[in-house]
């Protein structure tokens, strides 16, 4: 049994940024040679996430307006008043989906759908440099 | 230290089916004989998700409203456009609630509540088989 | 490889109650002295759930308010018939956040960013114990 731990960094370009790491994840676990086991996705910090869903234009679109009717950008948090950054709602946003993830594998292939791909969503009002752990444990 | 992947295959029904699927996974756990670690599960497919809650019959519809107030079935979504098959709500839906969970296990049980199942939650627009990885790692 | 599984007790004091579980896992993580691997926090129970945010005060106010938003305590559930408990909301909230998260640890440090931490969020509509597992797997 093994565990590796890498990171991949990612850059974004502000809020509702939605970017597929599946392709360097995947590239992650050949390069281990691993055949059984589980990848952990781990995003580092208060204000992005991870997500799986099929990354295509539409439903990327669907994505950032069902964030943006759950916790609308426009309402004042109380967090704002804290950093005066006026963050706040991509902090609810990243809290309410999560920063982790864990994906099994089995004979060296991710088990992923099709169309599941593994998403980093960056919330922040502003561009990021995002560091994502992947830890992959396994024989 | 063991790896064990097995899959679950569950038959839904449709829309706001909801499958405990508790059982199947503590059996499959003690055919392993192991005594600790920890279980993963994880939805293969991006229109499913995992969810834990009481399994009784008035929360399982509170379930389908909450979501059905969230992210309503009625709303046209860009995705629907993408490929004709009407079912933007339920990549949403599934997103939002997420495909994985990790359980830890002692003296050969799963640590989870007395009121607290394992379910699987249907959120497609039509009658799907379902792929779900139970992997168990553990001593 | 090792796997450690240990229980933090938490009391709260009710709904909305949000506690700072951060230090008492990176305590269990250093009194193992492992070095790479994965830390899960699960929470045994149907009716709190996990997350990470900026645990700050005005911050903790927005996460209040955003449950209340999004499933309100005034609205009459269901799951309120069954037990005649009236916290339904408390079990939609646990769900909706999830009771389960993995994080990474690489030379002996949780890969936490530093406004990340930890909380165990109280959903119940009363003062509850809390049992939440934390379980350190590595070398």
């Amino acid at each position: 049994m093994k565990i590796i731990t890498s990171h991949v960094q990612v850059s974004t370009t502000g809020p509702g940024d939605l970017i597929n790491i599946t392709e360097k994840i995947t590239a992650l676990l050949e390069k281990t040679k691993l055949q059984n086991g589980q990848i952990t996705v781990f995003n580092i910090g208060s204000t992005a996430a991870i997500a799986t869903f099929e990354f295509e234009p539409g439903l990327m679109k669907d994505v950032q307006e069902l964030f943006e009717k759950l916790i609308p950008r426009s309402k004042h948090h109380h967090h704002d008043e804290t950093w005066g950054d006026a963050n706040g709602f991509s902090h609810l946003r990243a809290m309410l989906q999560g920063p982790s993830l864990v994906i099994p594998f089995s004979n060296g292939k991710a088990l992923l759908g099709t169309w599941q791909q593994v998403v980093l969503a960056e919330f922040d009002n502003r561009p990021r440099q995002r560091d994502v752990v992947v830890q992959i444990l396994g024989e």
